[in-house]
């Protein structure tokens, strides 16, 4: 077991966070996503709001060789059907052998075995960059835990030691969401302020950020510090959203303005890392 | 046949819909959706606003088992597929035996023969708690009439009697849409005259409905309650939202503000019941 | 090769446009659409603001039986899936038989061989009215060209002499997408200088306006004079709608109000066409 005060804290600068934006525009990274029906037109706008070039290829025709040629792959398990499981292992395949990052969102992990099967299948066989969940997802990754569906019944400080193992069994980062978001690679922690309870209130408000983990990824060598810009850049727009919004609806309309609109100066003024 | 008149007007009082509305905000019951793709992101977000807490699991693999763990079940007809047909009798068959009750929204039933066979194997072989359908919908459970894709080509008034026959036959409540809203157990009937028709404009507007109702049967013992409940909170709902908006963008957008903004208060002072 | 010279300019008159709007309106066209998961709800949403009734029938049980009854059928290939792609032959064969129009939107085209090839295989056994793409796309149906992903590295005016081959080959409108939109039959030419840069920031932006071209070639014969009416159609509203809004999520909120607002004078006052 890993105590939290083994963690080194690591809120990275500000001006990191603002050239990892600059950055994420210029490029412009083609994002292939596997993810759910569900949130998949969200996922995208969220994705070309902030600057990114969504793909939604997840047939097993076309997955792999798509892998191949895209800049970072997003693997999102909200609604697997067994086709596009099948897609996504050849995704994910493709992606390990051209070294292209990805990211993997084991929506629903715990609750479901057969997903849980298939997230731990992926994370064994392939090294993600990233793996994002809430408390209870990160908790069944590791045997433990498990929420009812896709809310957590776990708070992230639950499964912050759960992190850390999983984080230094792999390799990987792994950001677990809650109020307050913590991120870690195993050895430095870093912990999110922004962002604002409506997101919880958007559906796929965290599959999203997944998406935009793995656009930064793509530009970003440090997975750490790639999944910490991207959850900046989506918590700093929420705040900014919600400040214009009267409920969900029209909060999640001002979070893709937001995003669109966020310079990477107000990232770095309003990123509350510690 | 049975004439308009045999049925008992029940509407019921408006402290009833506000009670409802209270316990279900505080519990906020688990709803698995096996609902269409066009749909889902609304129905995921319409639950949310409202106080429910959303699960779309409709994969053969897993829908079964989750069906057993939910507090209600929607299964909607919009855009079936091998699979996830396969999902919704697992899903039925599971919720009837853990007591869960579910509802069937039957859309395209009568334009479409293979769907029509669908909805009602379920129907027949398992009990849901609600029906919910437009008129032509309703009409094609019972053998007659049949729309021309997902609208009516019935007024609600014409579907009284299938609906009341139907009701009486399986012991559910059924739901027909329009205009004026008609709600009936075959004893008794509840009219709904709140809503607005840019409702008809937003694709799906009546899925979420069927949802809202799922979430209720999970926390109002009677059916035709808690349909009556779900009808009133999501067209009071649009009622405001009308007011604040220019069109069915900005209509659909306010729905889900006025739908968690909505207090219990305000639902029973604006319910149009008779 | 034809040069750009050799088209005839063709722009409408304005009154054709206002007309075709009208009749749009009247008839309420039921269009049948098998598209993608990512753009399927706001596709939806489009129709039913400009006027039209969507049905997304989309699997191999339904699919040719509903084409049969639908006055029009929008085939996009943006997430195929194979039983998806089995129900496009079997709507687009039974759509033939009827006489009814329907529309190509090959996306991905180039970039993806499985999905160029249903799109080849469609087109080459079957006459759509309209084939809708951005300019990557038009050229790999002719042999050519091929983006990455969804989007266009080529500008329309580079895959101008290919939509015009392509157009003569099968006797059919080509409408090449892009800050200009070229659409032709092989003889005329039409230019429609209206739009956004936001319509590149919503997901489907594109694939909504082959549906909205489906739509029109219900109601207008020429299926050049179709494109030409859904093309403007939707991007003067397009104009109207970034006139209210502060980024590319309020823009998809006023489009579907602007669309819905739009009258026949309007369209004809505004659209931008040489």
């Amino acid at each position: 077991m890993t105590a939290l005060s083994e963690f080194r804290a690591a809120p990275p600068r500000p001006a990191e966070m603002a050239d990892a934006l600059r950055t994420l525009r210029k490029r412009g990274p083609l994002v292939q996503c596997l993810t759910n029906v569900v949130a998949s037109q969200w996922t995208a706008n969220v994705l070309l709001a902030t600057g990114a070039s969504p793909a939604m290829v997840d047939n097993p025709e076309e997955a792999g060789a798509f892998a191949a040629v895209s800049d970072a792959v997003l693997v999102n398990l909200g609604t697997p059907q067994h086709r596009t499981a099948v897609a996504m292992g050849h995704a994910v395949e493709a992606a390990t052998a051209a070294q292209t990052p990805w990211v993997l969102d084991p929506v629903g992990a715990g609750a479901l075995p057969w997903r849980t099967g298939i997230a731990r299948d992926l994370l064994t066989r392939f090294r993600p960059a990233i793996v994002r969940g809430n408390a209870s997802e990160i908790l069944a990754l590791t045997g433990g835990g498990g929420g009812r569906g896709p809310e957590s019944v776990n708070a992230p400080e639950d499964a912050l030691d759960a992190a850390g193992r999983l984080a230094r069994e792999h390799g990987i980062a792994v950001a677990v969401s809650g109020p307050i978001d913590h991120l870690t690679d195993g050895q430095r922690l870093v912990r999110v302020g922004n962002g604002h309870r409506w997101l919880t209130k958007v559906t796929g408000g965290g599959c999203a950020l997944g998406a935009v983990m793995a656009g930064y990824t793509a530009v970003v060598d440090d997975p750490l510090a790639a999944a910490t810009a991207a959850t900046v850049t989506y918590t700093v727009a929420a705040d900014r959203a919600a400040e214009h919004a009267d409920g969900p609806g029209s909060f999640a309309v001002a979070l893709l303005d937001a995003l669109d609109r966020l310079t990477p100066d107000q990232l770095a003024a309003r990123a509350a890392l510690s």
